[in-house]
């Protein structure tokens, strides 16, 4: 569960039921007028509904629960696993990790390992890692978009409600003592669209973003590391450059070795001097 | 036909209707006053013309097509030809395809693979299918921009036409009995404004970027796939990296191979891994 | 001249002149108060005249008057002519192109011709025709800027005009009688500064941008002609690369020769073959 | 202290209390509807709370810090001790800044001269160092985020305040004595949506920014700094190099010699530019 | 002083008093509620110090200056002397430009033109000259992002000040003879939020900004210049470079010779084409 959704829907929606009943009045009086609810909901998802693939709209529901639930990465656990990996394939080469892809859940990972297992070229393991990246963000953003898109369909339904209202209010002036409850019924229509789209929509649209980023950055972390190793690269410098993906208070202490393995390596990181 | 539109467009104007008819009102007010609607669809397509050049505006039944129609692509297929067309190049030569090029009935992949067959160089093979789809973007940003700019023009006449309307209702303010009428009037316009801006420009706007963004994702991975052959790549590489644009789900089970041929080129890969 | 912005301009007007018949008003009640008028176009030019440099000011005639005019570019006989030189030069070297470049009219084709007949280098001949190019469009983008600006201008001093006359109107409510008429003046200002933002500045600006990318796409073309010309590059395929900046409905049939000269051309297709 | 927050703040204060005073009325007009600032504060911070990943949330006390204190960078000093760094491994070896590194406090600056030390190759201190300063970036970015979008929800939840008081006073239209008490009151919610949206919201998200901008200028100049000692490059053109990143009026005189050392190096330019 | 910034003021005020007075009344009345003014000013400067460092506010009457005065550059000048330099460089070499670069006037290209003299390898020279534009350009983007901010921030200061000029009134609605006044005065607010932000905040912004692009566009030329003399390129294509950034108006006639000395460089340009 995505704790910071559950709170703020919570939290957003106590606020309004609080402020309702100090003013003096009741939750229940947000649903006096169906025929607004119905319009602004009908109307702003049927606009983002010809904006989209059909693809998108049968997705909705699995975006809908990506937003309520957490993203499963640990990045320093996946730092861990590659440092490792990278410490093993120096020591016994490649393919002694053909074993180890095996036991790997994180398919992205796996299929990353497998390759540079297989022999397949730096470039093309770059390239196919690369691609799937950008192609799942691209299908991401499908979904960022098709609730942002909403959120701005929605508060303009709820004005054409109101000005829908008003019109047929404005057309029976003659009844004045009912008209105060008539424009009262037509601003629920703003009213209902401006909740949905800054209490519903836009903030969905934003969580879906904000996972979209971090599991992007978890991609491009494991992408480097799976490059580094197999480029042969000192496992000690590997863990710095994984390292950097995360914020100062996330890394372990710099003085504390890796692996006891890694310790080893240090005259591989001389050699490597000597090179440059 | 594209599902999503018919849905949306059908949803959208039965909610406007049900909405109407459940505030004891009839669809047939919203034609009320014909100026209004003149206006708007006027002067929104007015303005937007003069912003277009005049080849878009002769193409603007081209694009709505567009929005009703699906695109014909499908990747899945495209990938299995190219893997085989792949295959038969490293076993004959790329001379071999020309047979098979003659056979694809997209434009942009027969040119392509016709290209390598002729010996074109890969540098311009690339240069030329990239200006092509980068040249199909700018085209299709033609048409995305004019619904877009449409939408953006449609309220604000909207907006003018109330405006015109409350202008010329304060100027007959000695007949107070059909004030309310007038002003519902005037109110009109901003709610045909809003409605054909939100059903119809910006969604159809929407759609088409969409399909544009949708069809450019194809041709990138058609020309990943025709550089791949004329480098000669190993085919069960070319397949990892044309699947990687695909979603998950859609990839086929990884085990299986894509082609019996394909299994005798291990070795070749394992060629290339001596070589890595 | 440029039809798009004669007939949108006509339909837009004519548009507002027949709304304002069909309810009974006209043409001349917009007219109705001068000062209003003043204040948005007085308003609107001199906040962009602050914004702008005084040389673009100057040069507002001459971006109203491109708004009118056609671009003069022909694609397609700039790539008959560049693959003519090509094949010239093929044959007789870039030195024989001296000759034809002295009859090319466009300014900047000519300049690149005698650029790469001079011996120019390759990348001194990009370089300095990618900067004409590029300067050309941050030119183009201040009178684009320039009606950008006063067209975001211009409705906020209708609504400066509309709240300045309110103010004049609400000091004066002892004279109910010509309230109605003093508030529907003070809207004028609203409605000329959304008009003339909506039917002219914007518009404008949208037709002067759409042109200005016409006409880099037709230099970076052309860039692109010379540049392969003076790689020696098949001309053949120089055809290919210029035709990818068209249209596939644009572009010769693929089959017909581009000069029986380019048929005796294949060997060297071959010879280029054998070499990549 | 950030002095510009703190006079910003205490000025924009002072000039609403006064302006409150000078119309007459008092700054605790301001609190007389306790609800409406509930459902400001509620309302914007639940809705981006929604938006934000938990760990930001939580981080919030530290950005409201963050935005209260000066950054801690004296480029100046960098320069100078950078210079002095590259002059010394010019004469002594990069081995040589061993001990120097261990005195550094800045711990970013620090890793990358004991990166340099430790011989890792310069294709990797950039991507590591690089890394860091993006991935710092990112994290800045959540809380300049989060201020943005809470500074965009507070107006509208203004609105709904508004909309929500303005409802509930039209349904009590007959008691007419209390209207205009009533209609003010809604008004304050849309008071207080702006007020904390432009006071505190977004100037807080600004102030953010222009921090987060100014850290990155001085870790890519201190990046700059430790690759360009690593390269051997002569220790006065590093120092141009990092003048360059400072305000003309900043840069200490060009004549004055970095270090009496580097008077000694100007045999070592000459060698250099053999060498070019 | 740069004319337009004048013109532009002087037109603007003009055209506000002129319809005041054809309105009937007189630009007295602007300043009719001081509170109203304080309150806009107050409150968008306040805002906008918030949002920027210290620095950058105690150089606010820099920027204002700017935006009064006209850049220096005279970029035909510029040509000619680097076109000279060129000449008397490949001539001389690059060491006699020492005497010449004491000569110049403009810091920028002196330092320039001094590294080349020193020998400064050309990526160090290029990189040096390219982070002091760049570093320019961020500074002036925070004077052009204060005032693009305050013009963003006034408005809604009006806003805050109608909606507290309205409350106050509608808590004393007991008193209607005086309410008109009451609603004017509130108004106003929303009037000078408006003006000072579209007649000095936002065009001030812009009038900046096109400063820092012009100085911009001439620094890259300068760098460009500095770069192909230190490669000895001919003194006729660098001429040709230059002239790239200049409307072709403003291009001395092609035929024309650079200087004497620079026919003699044809063979020169005749050896380049050799080696092309």
């Amino acid at each position: 569960m995505d704790l910071a959704t559950i709170i703020g829907l919570v939290a957003g929606l106590t606020t309004i039921v609080v402020v309702l009943v100090m003013d003096g009045g009741s939750p229940a009086e947000l649903f006096a007028h169906p025929s607004s609810i119905l319009l602004i909901i009908g109307g702003s998802l049927s606009a983002t509904i010809i904006t989209s693939p059909l693809k998108v709209v049968l997705k909705l529901p699995q975006f809908i629960m990506q937003a309520f639930t957490t993203n499963k990465f640990d990045p320093k656990a996946t730092i861990e696993l590659l440092t490792n990996l990278a410490d093993k394939a120096r020591r016994e080469g490649l393919l002694a990790l053909e074993e180890d892809s095996k036991k790997i859940k994180d398919k992205f990972l796996q299929k990353g390992i497998m390759m540079i297992v297989d022999g397949v070229e730096p470039e093309q393991v770059t390239a196919i890692l690369e691609t799937t990246v950008e192609q799942m963000r691209a299908r991401h953003k499908q979904g960022i978009g098709f609730f942002a898109a909403a959120g701005g369909f929605a508060p303009t339904f709820g004005i054409i409600g109101t000005v829908m209202g008003l019109i047929s209010v404005l057309k029976q002036l003659d009844n004045p003592s009912a008209l105060g409850e008539s424009i009262a019924a037509a601003f629920l229509a703003t009213l209902w669209g401006l909740l949905l789209s800054n209490m519903i929509y836009l903030p969905v649209s934003g969580k879906l973003k904000v996972k979209s980023e971090d599991e992007a950055r978890n991609r491009y972390m494991q992408l480097e590391g799976i490059i580094s190793i197999q480029a042969g690269e000192n496992p000690r410098v590997i863990r710095d450059k994984l390292n950097a993906f995360l914020a100062p208070g996330d890394i372990k202490a710099a003085g504390e070795p890796a692996k006891a393995g890694v310790g080893k390596k240090a005259p591989a990181g001389n050699a490597q001097k000597a090179k440059a």
